[in-house]
């Protein structure tokens, strides 16, 4: 495959700065790192932002939705068709992800990555599928590599577009009938865990509902024996949404714009292009670990031991992201606008 | 000790909306559960206001410092006079708690209940001063019955006064150099637990500190063998701050506030609530598990097993409990204004 698309080249985060963000948050009116990951949040931002005093402009969180070809195996308890109509819902305001949003003053921008449906332009909506679903990757692979690289430009662009206009963190969120079973592929393949260990009961499979769903993707991954590169597995075994989250993953980090990772289908993203680019994952915050079976270790395999969250959510959308983004927006604030000890005329400690 | 004062009789939590708030969850665009422990809290705070769209009104973080006798035995890296500096410093905007109430849109009130200082008036302070500090628990209770009496009656007017004007929740924090002692004191009393497993390193104190720390306190414990029943742990081994903390809890169950707990301190005044009116618990909603030894314990003793952060936060001052108000406003927005599947026309599991 060709890789002419966004840069693959991304530098690890510069962390030249950290030493001096975490004097000044020493210097502040608390005991010494008492704000535990709030600290070492913030001193990732102004890492990510290469200033002292990073800010939290704009956010906007972009939830990727498409179908996937392999619903059609029954790997989910939901018909396809909730996929379009959760579109629906969350451009009406009326899903979670919605009023997450909106609780929390976040811009939100639904993404149609290739959802077999067709849409009337609204203002929150992202027309740019790059087709209608994917095809079953029990037959076939899901994506051809053309697909893959125009929905990795897409998503790239929708991002550099969103840093163009002084964005400087995004959530990412997906929607898609089946895209746990495509996230557990992509986990199996390009971690070497057993699908087992990889795969969950997604919107809510029962006992047997999630032995007939490993089984099936079992056979999936016998199906494609060499789709072994990143992007071969992500052409194979992915989708549409997580093709395009990839892209807008890459160009997040090469605009030095953070990136509040949502749940186990976002990861699985992630995962994809910390494979082709070590370097996006200093630029990543884990908001939180999902009640998804698979989450919590392919968050280890990221290196993300201490995500922000863990309420056993299980819904996706961008929700853990969105919930997330107070506690981001706090660990910035208590840095900017604590007092030092100084300013405040407090006496430090006596030892 | 005659208990005239606060309502000590709190009936349990009312649960009999539950099953309809549970319901009213069931019904949203989501798959079943998928919104984890945001639906256990909204369906807490429906339950506590006993209707079906829980409501988060003026939420008020009250923020009650004094000073302990016990600090001048060396328990504190800190010297004592930081009580009242970071009084100076909640006021002007320049502490923690001061960014945190800010971000999270919250009315922050700053309780003089026993710091050893004089203060000019302030739009922030209630200046209800029981004393100047407590004794020294080495050598004498901390506090004497009136003490203690007039600490828990102040502390539940002030939530009565906030009740009259509307508030559905409060958030609970402290000050007071000392005060982790105070705190482990009556757990290791109240509890059981050893000393060893209630005290931890406060502000910073490092081994040799912490260890001095817990020989300290056992001493105190053997000064006190008779102070068993709640109040006489209270009045013995307590704070001022911690006295009026437990009855802004008594006042606020009784009044149906909901209460946000913050970490070690203020969970060792809803300890010693619990154990006068074990109802208080039912509208308690723990914010976070801090990195002072001793809270994981502490909150498994009154049950609460996920508390909703988890951040390695040691600061005190209601922090915690700041950072997860969006949580709470989070979870009743979804309860509240989330679509139901017959609403957007979403189709429902199929199996």
């Amino acid at each position: 495959m060709k890789q002419l698309f966004p840069p693959f080249e991304i530098p690890a985060l510069d962390t030249r700065l950290a030493a001096q963000l975490q004097h000044r948050f020493d210097r502040k009116t608390k005991p010494l790192g008492s704000l535990g990951q709030l600290e070492t949040l913030a001193v990732q931002l102004g890492a990510i932002q290469q200033r002292l005093d990073p800010q939290i402009v704009k956010p906007a969180m972009l939830v990727f939705a498409a179908d996937h070809g392999l619903a059609r195996a029954g790997v989910s308890p939901f018909p396809a068709e909730v996929t379009p109509q959760m579109v629906l819902n969350f451009l009406a305001g009326g899903a979670a992800i919605s009023v997450l949003c909106h609780s929390n003053q976040m811009t939100l921008k639904v993404i149609n990555a290739g959802v077999n449906a067709d849409f009337a332009p609204h203002p929150l909506l992202i027309d740019r599928p790059v087709a209608k679903g994917t095809a079953n990757s029990l037959e076939a692979p899901a994506m051809t590599p053309e697909q893959v690289r125009q929905a990795i430009e897409t998503g790239a662009q929708i991002v550099h577009e969103l840093a163009d206009d002084g964005v400087t963190l995004i959530g990412l969120g997906e929607m898609g009938i089946g895209n746990t079973s495509a996230a557990a592929l992509l986990m199996a393949r390009l971690t070497g865990e057993s699908v087992a260990a990889c795969a969950g009961r997604g919107t809510g499979l029962d006992d047997a509902g999630l032995a007939r769903k490993v089984a099936i993707l079992e056979q999936v991954l016998a199906r494609h024996p060499d789709a072994i590169a990143p992007l071969d597995a992500l052409a194979a075994l992915g989708g549409l949404e997580i093709a395009m989250l990839v892209g807008a993953v890459l160009a997040a980090a090469s605009r030095r714009v953070a990136i509040l990772v949502d749940g186990f289908i976002v990861t699985s993203a992630v995962l994809v292009a910390s494979k082709l680019a070590p370097g996006v994952l200093g630029y990543c915050v884990f908001s939180h670990c999902s009640g998804e079976q698979g989450h919590r270790l392919l968050l280890l395999h990221l290196g993300a031991s201490r995500p922000l969250l863990d309420l056993g959510l299980r819904l996706g959308e961008g929700s853990g992201a969105a919930l997330a983004l107070p506690l981001v927006r706090a660990a910035v604030d208590l840095l900017n606008r604590m007092a030092s000890f100084d300013e405040a005329g407090v006496s430090e400690r006596s030892e």
